[in-house]
């Protein structure tokens, strides 16, 4: 199976919880409390990946990245599902970037944009 | 193109960027300064997903979301390329999970061991 | 020098870069380019700040901790600042819920709703 | 009472749960746990301040600001307890920096040291 179908089969998962009773499921429980519920554990899971990759640089098992990783793209993809978009528009967008060496253009020029916002006025 | 190839080739670009010269790209650059430069962005990146959502959840655009994803997990694909992991593991670790129903399985043990140990005194 | 009066003066000068020349000063440019440029700081350096705290479990600096915490700090004084709002407000809050133990009482409050919440249904 | 006063008398208390019973209060709880523990709070509750501050922009109650923040900087004293430093530490951090315009003029300086670093090569 690729990550294709993966992705599109949790993303397939997730839409069907839409409205479903609240306590049938973790998923249809954090979509029925609304944004602020599945939104929170994106800042929490993003502060654990953070927590498990310090760990590894320090000796730690690097199976706790992985599912830490896995974590937080569930609930990404929980967000996507709430705002009707699906993981395949966010693999497009990375395509596109990566097609063109985009993203990394995208991220440079970013980058360059804060340069040049900040480069102006630096004295307190 | 399928999913999987989409990840695989941008996982391929970024273990290409590894070791190499830090002036000759954003992903180079980043995985020069070491894990913390990319932790803090998965940081930041995360936040920036957050404030997108709530801006939609107040009519804001909704491509803003699919573009933060993105930036998430392009910066969490880096960490991955860094410890020497993969979108394909992530991806199994999701597969093993949905197809039991066992993230979700998971998400709600972890909030049932919460519970368990956070009911002992909640006295302060 | 009281940390009141630390604070207080702390909040007059980022009162008084409200409205001025975003090129003066960082403050009042951070204050020029409006909520998502304080507010994505506050999200990278509560990372930083927990990778900081990672590093001293690890042997690492505990300076660094504190400096960190300065930083998360400041940046939500930013945000306070912003909104009319005072660390004054804050103390005020602190002390109520220490006052009668009202924080962790409050906390485990949290805790509590959340699993009498998450209690049902934890099924898939 | 000065902020001094009541950060002082948290940071009492909080000490003083450091090696209670875990089943005692909250904030005992936490620092039984351990680091991991308290620096998840620190993430999740950055993320709701910044979820609040948002809410804010579109109208939304302004205390919930102050309650998120009080949140914040509680988890973070926890954090200062767990490693013995003390808010005094962070004021005195806060002192220096303000007394000279210092922090503005940190800041500006790690962005004008990221302007250099980033401004070099950025083609992908």
């Amino acid at each position: 199976m690729t990550s294709n179908d993966s992705l599109d089969q949790l993303a397939r998962v997730l839409e069907s919880r839409k409205g479903g009773d609240p306590e049938s499921s973790y998923t249809a429980r954090l979509l029925h409390k609304g944004s602020d519920a599945f939104l929170k554990k994106i800042g929490e899971e993003a502060t654990e990946l953070v927590m498990a990759c310090k760990d590894a640089d320090f000796g730690g098992d690097k199976s706790k990245i992985v599912s830490e990783t896995a974590d937080l793209w569930f609930h990404s993809m929980v967000a996507l599902a709430h705002y009707g978009l699906s993981p395949q528009d966010v693999i497009a967008e990375l395509d596109k970037r990566v097609g063109t060496s985009g993203l990394e253009e995208k991220a440079s020029r970013k980058a360059k944009d804060r340069e040049v916002s900040e480069s102006k006025g630096v004295n307190p």
